[in-house]
């Protein structure tokens, strides 16, 4: 049984430790996560209620076309309703997208380092990946564009960019997408867009219309609280989401997602609280790391990424000792860790745990 | 923006009429859906309990490797923990096999009327499907053996059969296993397995350790009453399981869907009276199927196929009318419909309606 040659040797992705598995290994009652961008302050009451009244309909699939789902984001971006593709996470449509798209030895564009799940699933598809370097943290537009030939089907603009949180303006994507050729589909990755205060920050909805190769992704894991549920989405022309709804499955999110999702979109309030908080929460982390003397990128999502001085592996493992749980291993930044951001109560523990960890002299490890 | 060729003209997957759709559109009170094979007894209780007791993680990503599942599942099973892949629903891990197997032009063999999600994921990826006609609504599996050369990647057999419900007995897949050579990865799909009673039906985990190219399909949307949260998976050699993982998104099933799942498995008491009730209402069914002069395939799963005598769609929209839904409109089976088990309440009300539909003389459609 010959699998196809390139995907023998992919990496596997690798998820934010569990909170129970740290707890198990290392002993600790008490384990802080701020490894995966969750929103701490969980989901909308709403959304919980939602899935309580779906579970008398356990045993029946999910709509598969989402209708009543569709029928409020429609409402609520103000697009048409036949501009979605749902997935289980926007990581799915992403799959979608390649499975579509790509054909073997075609081009696809990202950054040097952002969301991991586009350069792996071109891989499967393979597909060829040019990877061009941020610059300051941030999508180097005009470098993408360099990048673009005839064999180019898709550039991907992480937006705020996964790990670094940096955004592209408004203005530099009107005039990026001016200069793509029709035949690239732009995908903008928004999973984070909801946290985004700045105001130059992309009203790429209304773009829709203007640039028929846009594509704008969106999640419920994250300031909607949902990641437990896996639903994300992608919405842009009618013409290109029926392709990628040709290659979806056709039970792809949960009955009780799609209910969850439509209750906690209708939850403005909590929205917008969870927008602040998290705003106070990068004030804070960021004027500590002015005081620890480290250096972060501008942080527009729910997560830093911080400069830590030495190897971000071995930081994050003597976070792990202290019961923190944060991510680190980014190839083109080994000395940064990126944390997201907790409740005040975690943000403080964080800062106390680094604070320890960066000027305290390690104990060497002894064997038990 | 050019798609892959080989998706512009998919057929779009035709799933049963969701209840609300159909009392909307008709006007009516009472609509009894028999048309998705979903366990008319919802799920186990434990299995609520289990999502309610998730709800407090809401926010919080799903283990991407399902490692309590697994655990339970392996126990449950007598397999390997490292032995599974896991799906959104056993759909998913069927388009996993096809994306982790399948290049363009090789080829794959199915019957000519199963489960359409073979055919749709192979056409996905540009391969060739060879399709074996069934003999009696049984697979043939001489027929298919011929079917196999030297670009054979995966030969497709469901068991029982969805639409059919016709099995293959333990004795024929391990004579058929003995023959199919080394490089063809026979994936059996065995969604009803949970419902049959005849003792012929093959014990396939058996089989694991003599034939490294089998691989079983299961799923938790029929018996387990979990069709809503979208859960399945694969059971197979390591090497084979390692690289569909390799191919699969890191958190394709939900953190609900997994606890729901592990409680479930551990309600033996609630599977076993669903399977009794479910060959009471085939016994029934049938019996009623005779009285009415009516042919049908051995209903080994929980839906039984039915020879109508006339248009199958008919049929169906007639059916519709009364509030009953079914399914029709199998390319090779024309004046067949496909009627789920229901309680005995259901199934009364649907003979009713059958009867009704197939003897009255039908009145001309009038614009209202």
């Amino acid at each position: 049984m010959q699998p196809k040659p390139q995907i023998v040797n992919l990496p596997v992705y690798q998820q934010g430790k569990p909170v129970e598995e740290v707890k198990r290994e290392l002993g600790l009652d008490e384990v802080i996560k701020l490894a995966s961008n969750e929103n701490p302050y969980g989901a909308s009451p709403k959304a919980k209620a939602a899935i309580e009244q779906e579970l008398s309909q356990i045993s029946m699939y999910p709509d598969g076309n989402a209708v009543e789902l569709t029928e409020v984001l429609a409402g609520h971006l103000g697009v048409n309703r036949d501009q979605f593709v749902f997935g289980c996470g926007s990581d799915e449509v992403i799959a979608l997208i390649t499975r579509a798209f790509l054909l073997p030895g075609e081009e696809n564009i990202m950054a040097d380092q952002t969301f991991s799940v586009y350069k792996s699933n071109a891989d499967i598809e393979g597909a060829v990946s040019i990877e061009v370097p941020l610059v300051e943290g941030t999508h180097d537009l005009d470098g993408m564009l360099k990048a673009v030939n005839e064999r180019t089907k898709i550039i991907w603009i992480c937006n705020p960019n996964n790990p670094t949180g940096t955004i592209v303006a408004h203005t530099d994507i009107v005039n990026f997408l001016d200069k793509v050729p029709e035949h690239v589909l732009v995908v903008l990755d928004e999973a984070y867009a909801e946290f985004v205060t700045d105001p130059s920050y992309p009203d790429s909805l209304s773009l829709l219309s203007k640039y028929p190769n846009l594509m704008i992704l969106r999640t419920f894991s994250k300031i909607y609280g949902l990641a437990s549920l896996r639903i994300g989405y992608g919405v842009g022309q009618p013409s290109v989401v029926r392709l990628i709804n040709q290659v979806r499955e056709p039970f792809n999110t949960s009955r009780l997602a799609q209910a969850a999702a439509k209750a906690a979109l209708t939850d403005h309030e909590f929205i917008d609280a969870c927008r602040t908080k998290n705003r106070s929460g990068v004030e804070y982390l960021t004027a500590e790391f002015d005081r620890l003397g480290l250096k972060y990128f501008p942080a527009h999502g729910n997560f830093i990424l911080v400069n830590v001085k030495k190897s971000g592996r071995e930081v994050f493992q003597s976070l792990l000792k202290l019961g923190i749980i944060i991510r680190a291993g980014f190839d083109k930044y080994p000395e940064y860790i990126r944390v997201s951001v907790g409740t005040p109560d975690e943000n403080t523990k964080f800062i106390a745990a680094l604070e320890k960890v960066l000027t305290v002299q390690e104990q060497p490890v002894t064997a038990e």
